[in-house]
């Protein structure tokens, strides 16, 4: 298993299911967008307030590999590295574990860039930071 | 401030923000249907069990009353109570606070039923003894 | 069946069903919503614009009365009214129907109000005016 | 502009948007999936009906690449293409666009499989029938 920067544990709530019972596709998008961003704010950069301050974080390219469901219930943790791609492009690598046995429930590669108010990529300082030296974030795991 | 029979503590993510930047309308009973879910399953009523075997818990009526808004990263916490108001209705209220200066976010009532697979009112057993003694489950509180 | 002022219809998509193999009783409130952005739309109140000037139409109560579910795939249309209940208050009634049969599937009523950015009430011009005359806006009819 | 055997025009919702005003990443698979149901329906395959036969149409990988948002209201429309990719997955390459100018808003390659109700790939033969010759379904163009 990888090693991983930034360690999120999550459950399943039981409205997140489809009619199929297990949780719908477009689901995962928001568990990995609330761990990037918890994993942001665990180093001090708020999607919120950059948001108020219109610097706008935005995903470019998003890959998902669905490899076994997670059902209503399920207690789940999303495992987390980052790397620049380019001088304004930065990709998220995210993986998906069911906790009780580790099986892999998912893979996501999230490419992603920032823009000022008026479209313009621009990444906020505290941002080329972290992308300088990612280093290791101290590893947590919560609920 | 009320005594609950359970409590439950959430935070905000931030895709469940709209364009107001405070959590949309809905969401708030995605929060408490949550909480109801994860009570029945403390006392030992599991709700995807009871999908599968066609009792279906439904909600008749629902009565929000929203007080302050929770905004992206707010941390909350969910109190239930649970009464039995006739043979075959039951109601939940529940009350969301701000959790760093307890200040109420919303008030809910949601009455519900139970009903089998064609769709007759049908309380399975576990849930009759629950209404007849809600007592005091043992409180938690967990993200 | 009432008489409506705005009429909305739509459909059912899969992904808002949930493990019941229903739609999900936020998803309503989600479809009560759009309505009513649709019909004030419709009348020139713009709710996207009024955001970003800093006008903020919120919710203050909501009551739903769920009566048969939709299902996937269920064509249904919504009907609304609105009055005027204090100097700041206004009241949307809305119902759902099944479009094939016209059977009732919720009944819902939505207080709001509206807020400047400092959160004090503050009711639009445009706004004031409808709740004046709601009259009878071209009833539409539209997925 | 490619050929696509499959339109379908919706319009954004505002709870669809986040606190960036904007369509949330995670919501364009909502549009995409209810746009390839429609198409299957449009093609005489239900996706509920089949679901109920305990035969699941599940996604293994979704590519999405973000090329301009969608905002509050807008009306867009996205284009289908199927394909078959090995005896037992398809992809469905979908496009989306913003109505009025025809810009893209976002490019999107879903593969997918059926699976039985033990889990085992299985196509139904009315799936088999299409990717043999997904031909020139009728093109639609729907609210």
């Amino acid at each position: 298993m990888t090693d991983y920067i930034f360690k999120l544990e999550l459950k399943v709530r039981d409205y997140e299911c489809d009619m199929q019972g297990i949780v719908n596709n477009a689901i995962y998008q928001n568990y990995l967008e609330h761990c990037r961003h918890e994993f942001l704010l665990s180093v001090g950069i708020d999607f919120n307030r950059l948001t108020q301050e219109k610097i706008f974080l935005v995903v470019v390219r998003a890959e998902l590999d669905y490899k076994t469901p997670l059902r209503g219930g399920d207690v789940f943790w999303i495992g987390l590295n980052l790397k620049r791609v380019s001088p304004i492009r930065f990709v998220f690598l995210q993986d998906i574990f069911h906790s009780p046995d580790q099986r892999l429930a998912l893979s996501a590669r999230t490419t992603g860039t920032a823009l000022n108010e008026k479209g313009r990529p621009f990444l906020p300082p505290e941002l080329i930071a972290l992308l300088e030296a990612p280093g290791k974030a101290e590893a947590k795991l919560r609920y």
